[in-house]
């Protein structure tokens, strides 16, 4: 095998997020638990953005928010996601391309149009998503190409499109071409809806060696363990999982590297937490930007502090300031 | 005539703006005067967006982010534009409804998409637009209805939009119902080059008294008065409309009433200045909510700086944080 020529490839969702303030009224009225995020069908976005205050448009989709991350960073990134031949979709398109990250997946007629996530942000700064996959979840197994797959030195797996039926096939067969390759395989467990509903085909991968890199925060190991004490699921899914790393907001992040050495980060002081989407997203940047760069597990989590630290202290969920400057600062 | 049921109504640009971080290096190799804003063809946004960093979609228009902030603060405002039937068209309608400005001009088909700016945010704040009108320029006569223009206690006319010859016609129809009605009209000139490409026009409005309160920034003044000197250019313009506001970046703004009295206010301070769009346009924001509630000429001045220091301090022209409750800290 040839070496890769690219850091990361994600598969994930292709959408934008539409950003909205909102308090808690609203999230009460409209029925949802603030923090957490669910999938909506059309009408139900339809009606959902219109009674939402006015927005801003910012690319999102979790695994291309950590690409964007991480490419900033210096990381040679692909990505792997369906959009609609429309405004949306194009816009998807050029933020991508803009950051440098190769994509090529063609998009799909209109009649179905790109996903959206109404995102609405409380003035503490939580987030509450509602997605509207849209083309998205269509992405077919034929958009997965072998030899892509194989220059990557990570395939990076989105949680959230485990759920449709066609996504999940085509990164079912990503990780087969990529573990045939010798390649890592990296997922981010995005949510604990996710995981709920799709927890024995997590657990199967987790067990049967196929994850190298895992991403989830407190609440979402937690259910991938189905336990509720957070030092013995760490220890439990740190068995299965080479690197496990863990986010815990406030509290910063945990690193467990071959089911023993644990390495800890303090979250990085902010000075106003505008609005946490992509929290997590970028978290996993930094930290495999720096994996990516060879550097020690310590140093890698502190940038993934740092950009997730940018990226909440503004609207949206792609950075807003130079990530290669802040971690420069930071660890030199 | 009945009391008015409008603080506000405004004919502007109905466009989305993109915006994107540059350097001097992009905007020299383009060909673009930093801080200064062009109108661009389809073909020319193609190829500008094509090679522009990843950017954000707001809600733009220089008179539609003006009742932003002036709905924000508790105005009574409508808006009259033009957008198509697409995507960028959606976000734009729910935007502006969404603050709770009234909005009916439907949308004409999608062949000739929603106008969009693409402005390019410097290192320092500074914005430099590339607007493509679309669907905008193309506001018809018959969008301005009579009833809705005798409404408003005040009429807001968009400079930018004096440009292309429809919406001209109907900003020139609106001015006669609203003067036939004793409403006033409030223009806010814009950039240099409207000036310049309609001198004749805007000294031919400001002469026959069909301003009554005249919005423009130091260098707009200048080209308006047609002098060099500031002091000469506010005493001249100031002899033809009752109320004059002029603002000057850093150095606050100022106001002459009535040919005669003046009142200053100096900017409010900004931890870090993000990005300048929109900073004329809220600062009339500020200026004509404060209007609307009656109080002096120096409290509208003074909101007007509350209102520009909120939009500066981060990317796009419509308000994040509760102008009202800025205000309400500001002024009590």
């Amino acid at each position: 095998m040839t070496a890769p020529t690219l850091d990361i490839l994600a598969i994930g969702n292709a959408i934008v997020d539409v950003l909205a303030a909102t308090d808690d009224a609203f999230l009460a009225q409209e029925g949802m638990t603030k923090g957490q995020m669910q999938l909506i069908d059309a009408p139900r976005a339809q009606s959902l953005y219109a009674g939402m205050g006015a927005g801003r448009e910012v690319s999102g989709g979790s695994a291309a928010n950590t690409l964007a991350g991480a490419a900033m960073l210096g990381a040679r990134c692909g990505f792997v996601g369906q959009v609609a031949d429309d405004q949306l979709g194009e816009v998807f398109v050029h933020d991508i391309r803009a950051q440098g990250i190769a994509f090529d997946i063609p998009a799909r007629d209109a009649a179905i149009p790109t996903g959206r996530c109404l995102i609405l942000v409380s003035a503490d700064g939580q987030r509450t998503m509602n997605t509207y996959l849209g083309a998205a979840q269509f992405l077919p197994v034929a958009a997965v190409d072998p030899a892509l797959v194989e220059s990557a030195a990570v395939l990076l797996l989105e949680g959230y499109l485990w759920d449709p039926a066609e996504p999940r096939a085509a990164m079912q067969a990503a990780i087969r071409i990529a573990r045939a390759a010798g390649r890592k395989v990296a997922l981010g467990v995005s949510a604990v809806f996710c995981i709920l509903n799709h927890h024995a085909d997590f657990v199967a991968l987790v067990e049967r060696g196929d994850i190298d890199i895992l991403f989830a925060n407190e609440e979402e190991l937690l259910a991938l363990a189905a336990l509720d004490d957070f030092d013995a699921a760490l220890d439990k899914i740190a068995r299965s999982v080479p690197l496990l790393v863990v986010t815990r907001g406030a509290d910063g992040a945990i690193a467990v590297e071959n089911g023993a050495t644990r390495h800890v980060v303090a979250a990085e002081p902010v000075t106003r937490i505008v609005d946490t989407t992509g929290a997590g997203d970028l978290f996993s940047a930094g930290f495999l930007a720096g994996q990516a760069q060879g550097r020690a597990i310590a140093d890698c989590l502190t940038m993934g502090a740092v950009a997730a630290a940018e990226i909440i202290s503004h609207y949206g969920a792609r950075p807003e300031t130079d990530l290669r400057a802040l971690v420069a600062n930071r660890l030199g």
